[in-house]
């Protein structure tokens, strides 16, 4: 697989979870870099922050995806997450950023990357695709269990008991998780490179109606940062 | 754990996986006889056999769960499975019931049970409940690669690193699957035992529009012959 681009008569296919945020958008733009017939997949899950679903459509079509699907499934209904219930989202704290972080915050989502990957999954199976790309990061996060190295490995095991392919041996099927071990910054460094336009990507856990970050949550703490380090001008649009 | 029900003030909680079909209300029925307090969750994916969640309502009602959860996911959005899609269910065929079978019909929903168990497992992280229970069958099946015990066993490993308790250790997910090697007479046998009322059970992949079932798909043909070794009336509506 080179960085060239093949036809994409030949290219293989490969499912990209796009939630609209920045890492997302730079797992995207690095699976069509590796020559991948991208098929993006975002999940509208009751989340409170839906101006990222704009994000997500306006990235999809600008990067240049085979397929766009959005599938809908309503998280509110089993609560338990400041992402999709009315809880307040906390302001982003130095103090608590050691790792490993000795509790899981309230903007965690019960089990999202599982079922996340679970719909990337059977998305897989319909059009054919064994590689499946997810923007985990397991460095400048926010704490999350399903963020680490050991729940990617896991899943991809699992995907291979648990589908035709499993039983058929039609393919194996692999979890790229491709920035899990990266800084924000490197992230951003690398999308810059491969031309993502970052200000289509919303990172924040409360942005305001017109789309606006809040500049006080923890995603958006990991987010100024990065761009400051990597020295880029930070294209996000804050409400103040 | 004995049969006698303990007081709800001290049962552990259960999610228990409630389809509305006759293997998921007994599975029901067996956490309850547990001694758990049962949350029923069923989730709506958008499946053809639609009577199945009138069936799911009443049997939540007449079992005494402690609460009901319905999800809606729209997986018709990915295709792929003849009860999602307008495809054909096929009829039930003698000749393709060898075990283990080449290969797996149109009926199956890609990676269903791994995003069913994914929202159950999100649903347990959010009421503190670390008991699952899932009516996977390998015996008188149609052949699905996610209704096999390494599937099981993979989901309970998966879940067990996906999660707060994984990285908390506040408890160790199990996912109880007491049906899976049991034949459909057995487990009608079970149920009758435990009171479970299976007129309110719906086991066709194509029923008519008063919920009514086809008598010739391979779901029906493993429950009529179920019905019919256990040596007990079915209860079942057919169309004709």
């Amino acid at each position: 697989m080179t960085d060239s681009a093949p036809s994409s008569a030949v290219a293989k296919k490969a499912v990209v979870l796009l939630s609209g945020g920045l890492d997302s958008a730079t797992v995207l733009a690095m699976a069509h870099a590796a020559g991948y017939a991208v098929h993006a997949l975002t999940v509208d899950y009751g989340q409170r922050h839906r101006a990222e679903l704009t994000c997500a459509r306006q990235l999809a079509q600008s990067l240049g995806v085979q397929e766009h699907k959005i599938v809908q499934i309503d998280l509110r209904a089993l609560g338990g997450s400041a992402l999709t219930a009315e809880v307040d989202v906390p302001f982003h704290r130095d103090d608590v950023q050691t790792e490993p972080r000795s509790t899981i915050p309230v903007t965690y989502v019960p089990a999202r990357n599982t079922i996340l990957l679970a719909i990337a999954l059977g998305y897989a199976e319909v059009i054919a695709a064994f590689d499946l790309y997810i923007g985990v990061n397991a460095v400048d996060y926010s704490g999350y269990p399903d963020c680490r190295p050991e729940f990617v490995k896991q899943f991809a095991i699992l995907a291979n008991v648990a589908t035709k392919a499993g039983v058929e041996g039609a393919g194996l099927f692999r979890i790229h998780a491709p920035l899990i071990s990266w800084s924000k910054t490197r992230i951003i460094q690398e999308g810059m490179k491969l031309g993502v336009d970052y200000r289509w990507t919303l990172s924040c856990y409360q942005p305001d109606a017109q789309g606006r970050a809040c500049g006080k949550c923890d995603s958006c703490h990991f987010r100024r940062k990065g761009f400051e380090e990597a020295g880029l001008p930070d294209p996000t649009h804050y409400q103040s």
